[in-house]
């Protein structure tokens, strides 16, 4: 079986690998606060342009939302997101779990506008009973969103905009941004999110190390006091550095985004296999994730020999389905998949 | 101004009010568990044919729905409702911040179905990742509805039976229990809630009480304890007799049943002339809610006599309102309102 | 039996009760939106000379201290309280339910100590570990205190000025201020507290009121969107206007000091008759609350006649227990236990 | 510097990071489902004698902690643990957070006994008002504490009866279980373990691994939907493989036990070396931690070369402190150490 289910079947990229067999017997403070995530924390200040920001390191995805999410909303407040995002589908309830309300918006191919959000915010606060009603305090963007779009800088400007007119805070979702930043479309850096947002990170889990997601957090009235929250939700690894040294082998020399342009290149070529047999596809978009609608004997054949994940049903003889590239597919895994493809 | 906007204008209906002042010097213990709380559940047990159900009260509505809510359901467990239900759109999030999730069913006129139900659930046990998603346990149905409807009986056993299959609670806001029993068409009694549901409630405070709700809890799972989640959220009345004494008032001589078919008559008289001028309405019902579609104009109109309650633009000329009547609701106010519809 | 176990068994001063009926069948706006609770805030702010103040309304304790609490905090934070704190004892956990340990402090006689609190904020902030230990964000008195003693003016101001140097909040729960407010030795007033807190509440419960607690908040940080989280935990009555009503009905004319003082008269009658025959107390205090130190035989006679409530064993023959007036004590019965006091 | 102040200084063990190293590049399902982290289920509940067990693993202990005791507790229960206890003073309210109370026992050397708990569950039902306080739901024990004591089969014994007749959970916390079972004095296997309590953990983060606690789940109450539950608050692993395979790495030829018996031997050393130097001890243990009662001056002499970390002021001259070792300490390390001592 060759897995193209999701981009976390494998360990972590082999000079991640090395870095923490090299590092393993020394003798470092705990909880983040060693040489080695202070080192990866000022390199991400400098890839951000972003010199104020404060850098955290937590473990994984749904734990560094909810914390982000915790931290930032009054108890009376929820968090706009697409009606697909991963707070609101795909993490048990956190969110609610920590006491907010997920907003959702109808979301086309994952992504929400700023006009949505603006008209979100006008009509709360012009209903006779907004008291009510749980009241917008944040936006949530993944980028890539879950279906692997991507939102232009205009589109982003634009959210950034209205956030800042309403009072949201605005956060950024990245457990898959090396895929973004790589992708053949991009128009949106890191210094681009650090000037837009509020609070992003840049997840590791699924970009080459073994898990790490790096919080960067612009916005002064959410650095307050943030350390103490992660250890109340349990996301300060006891043997932070960790995190740290992840990240510097992820960072410097700009593996990240080599990696990240691996899998997005070999995403492409399964695209156009898929192109080129007339196959349509769920959502356009240039990242790591592939959603081609499909015929259900075609989906049984490619079954036998291929693991991909299962997406939703489009009609009664069509499903869309998920395939993942990833920093760690090989080449040859996509080059027969395309074969397979050709011979559906 | 003569007030349609809700049922809770007034105080309490006078006889409510007489037997407050009656026993107001008595010396009593606190908390409910005084001998008019006893005599009410009592009697209460006895109007559902639920001998060994557990009867509290608590003050109002939007505490007794998060109070029964976060009584009944585990951390990863959320409740099923209709997407306008009143715990999703008009309680600033009181289940988020019991820590659950709302999950919500498109509803037609407020109500939602068996299938609907069933549907949700199947959905959610076939899913691979059905651990990363919140675990259905209780629907949460109001009858009346927000919108003034009520479930047929066949629909309500439908539902209970869904909900036993499926291994989920049934509970029943009954905030406005009274308008539905007393409603033309109803074919639901108490003790049909008592036998279907797992919990329900009969309001008070919408039908002839200052304030007070009386929840009635067939389910041994959900009666234990329970007094101490009500303590913990808020919803222990000091004085408790005050609930004990508005209820004995209010049931007694069916009392509640006589002031709730006031209402619905009187709602039924404003149908009447708002059909008679042809004006739809946004849901059929016969309870104490009323929603006509108007135009604009006619709305402005009307709003320089009558307070009535906005529900929803239709289209770019008309919108629908709601013209609400209570126990108190004075007839010659009605006659009034309809002669200017007439005249519209 | 008469009963001298609490302060809440009766109803509500008739002045009170009459103002309920007179205003019953008035049509107003609900949720605490109506004239009768402007008119109140406004003499509550007069009273407490206290312009800006934000006044709120919500039915009683327990529901108070959760949602002040609730609001005034971030997630990591907790409130500094005495051991015998009601929150800490006797509030089934309602503010660990919304996210926040109690931090309590040994107490003398129910009462903390400035030093106390700055020690313990000292030591916070100098451990090494802090961001692994809760926060401390607020700190919580009762006035009186549970065990009816009460703060004198200078112990308060030099409370209020170590929470302002250590920025916690300072929340006085008021419970039964008005006993404090008429006792013989008190030297705070309500423009004091106004002063010297962020939000206090003036309890109507306990001192002739059917129900209600009027929330003062003078600090504007914590009056943002305040009624958002009423609401959200329950704690907004629909016809708000009850609570305006009564409120306004005790605070005109001053009958809410002059019932109190009532009850602190009659308590002060109890206290000498135990004091005539050489009883010690638990405590000193000149509130309406009284605690001998009784040998459990004496305990047992009076037990044939009154009810008081059981507060802790002292030693193997006796037990500290709680004799309770109220504004509704009618001073016959208190004659009548101060002559079988003197027969003991 | 030389670090003795806590056991996670080190990353993992080497037998552990080959093992990582060589599985690397696997695919392998996420979340904990792949088969690594089924043969490590099998491995300990073969271990534990427990052959129904459900076996989790997370990464810390604090995440742990929280998830457990949110599991197993109903919302107006609380959690009994020595007032000592790491989820009361070190864990930034984390179990608080989740709505519950820690109700508190004082400790002495950081264990509680089976009469505390008795009192206090038989002092709780028998209060008048037990609806108004928080109802104990769960013990929660470290072995070894806080203070490195262990606890006696029999004491273990005797609290698992008292918790069985009480209607608690007995949850202990194995943080440093290894260092427990390794002991001079152990009396108490993995299997007495699974017997007497409802659900443990063996710590993986100090003992060995770069993280990783593994949960066992006895009662089958606690076991239903545990999954849930992790993954809500964030604990649950993307590449949850990493987790399996490193406790198979440290059970399989008792790996766990060996280096664990390494790091309590090299502690014996440091105490012996203490004690021929007269000096006393804050508590008396046989695990890998070590808390002298020094001089200040002399404190300040070793604070010079090692780093240990500050318990408590003991007196004006003295204070506590804690000396640990761990798997990773190196044994020059500590005879180095050992003679500083001697020439104090």
């Amino acid at each position: 079986m060759i897995y193209f289910n999701c981009d976390y079947n494998e360990g972590a990229h082999e000079k991640v690998m090395e870095r923490l067999f090299a590092t393993n017997m020394e003798q470092t403070e705990g909880y983040g606060t060693d040489p080695y995530c202070k080192k990866a924390s000022e390199l991400i200040r400098e890839k951000c342009a972003a010199p104020t920001a404060a850098v955290h390191f937590l473990v994984g995805g749904t734990q560094t939302n909810a914390t982000v999410i915790a931290a930032a909303l009054r108890p009376h407040q929820g968090v706009l997101a697409a009606h697909t995002a991963h707070i609101n589908v795909h993490e048990t309830g956190a969110v609610e779990a920590s006491g907010h309300k997920v907003l959702t918006l109808p979301a086309k191919g994952g992504k929400i506008t700023a006009e949505q959000i603006d008209r979100f915010v006008q009509a709360h606060v012009s209903d006779d009973a907004f008291e009510h009603i749980v009241q917008p305090g944040m936006v949530y963007l993944s980028h890539p969103t879950e279906l692997g779009t991507t939102y232009s800088l205009e589109e982003l400007e634009e959210i950034s905009k209205v956030c800042r007119k309403d009072g949201l805070f605005l956060f950024v979702d990245g457990a898959r941004l090396g895929y973004a930043l790589a992708a053949s479309d991009n128009e949106v850096g890191m210094e681009d999110l650090a000037r837009l947002c509020d609070v992003f990170y840049i997840g590791g889990t699924k970009v080459g190390a073994l898990f790490g997601e790096a919080v960067v957090i612009t916005n002064p009235l959410l650095q307050k006091d943030f350390r103490y929250i992660i250890k109340q939700r349990g996301g300060m690894l006891a043997k932070g550095r960790l995190l740290g040294v992840q990240f510097l082998a992820l960072l410097e020399d700009d593996l990240y985004l080599e990696i990240a342009g691996h899998a997005d290149g070999l995403a492409e070529m399964i695209r156009e296999a898929f192109t080129r047999k007339g196959i349509p596809f769920l959502v356009e978009s240039h990242t790591n994730q592939v959603f081609p609608i499909l015929e259900d004997s075609m989906l049984e054949r490619l079954a036998q020999k291929y693991s991909y994940s299962y997406q939703e049903r489009v009609d009664a003889g069509h499903s869309a389905v998920r395939f993942c590239t990833s920093w760690a597919t090989k080449r040859e895994n996509v080059e027969q998949l395309c074969q397979d493809i050709e011979r559906l």
